[in-house]
């Protein structure tokens, strides 16, 4: 069941915050540390098989926290236009909620790798094929499931 | 004392990370509701007396989240432009870590309100005035102090 929004008017259906959220630039990452502690960073990332993916370093506050901590809460801004007549902005954006979980295996690594580099590079797949082999055994690639998924806009 | 950065090469003067945060368009907050489940949305704000000021109903998930854990992190993300070719993005951001207290003070929260019109809205300045007498009795503003401040960039 959805949780009600405050402004039920402003809710986007699935389709269209899925939409939303599979064409986003980048996404904020919000993990929080052992003490409970937010910490909300940009990350690359792709939809893939109903998750978002991302990648990142081996180690680092991203992996630290969702070790500790495996909650995660993902948000995608579309366009955004100032309305300063009415005080007000037009936007759209989705928020994920869902546990994040590195990926161990070593072909679902390798398909995430791979979508990266046809989401932001589809032009170099080629020379991308060479970097992604760099890449393996160098970067660690996550998981986050789409528990929840809320998308808003103001129109 | 800093905490390192794993690409200190990336860092942000402190001068250079605190014009960002001024002049973002709007920034993602992350809170933790009293499960710690991460929530991160995006939020216009202004920053004054050295902290990040936002205003939101006066009922909410992000004032439910802040009531239980006041820690919250705030990331603004400024320019961003794909470089396809070298499988990486030029970006510049800035993460504020702090804490979060609803402002009681009325002049206060009216200055704040005053200075969000400036930083959205200066050519209605006028009509402002009367939408923030509308606003003071239904809207609350929160206070973020800046703890920490971590700017990043890539060129």
């Amino acid at each position: 069941m959805k949780k009600p929004l405050r402004r039920e008017d402003r809710r986007l259906d699935d389709t269209a915050a899925m939409a939303l959220l599979k064409r986003g630039e980048y996404g904020i990452l919000s993990t929080s540390d052992k003490n409970n502690r937010p910490y909300g960073i940009p990350v690359n990332y792709v939809v893939m098989e109903e998750c978002v993916f991302f990648h990142c370093a081996t180690e680092g506050q991203k992996l630290e926290n969702i070790t500790a901590n495996n909650g995660v809460s993902f948000c995608v801004v579309g366009e955004t236009d100032l309305i300063p007549e009415k005080f007000s902005t037009r936007y759209e954006s989705v928020v994920v909620s869902g546990r994040a979980a590195v990926v161990s295996d070593g072909v679902l690594k390798k398909n995430v790798l791979r979508a990266l580099i046809t989401k932001y590079a589809p032009d170099h797949m080629a020379t991308g094929k060479t970097y992604i082999d760099k890449l393996m055994g160098k970067t660690a690639v996550v998981r986050v499931s789409i528990d929840h998924l809320v998308g808003k806009a103001r129109k």
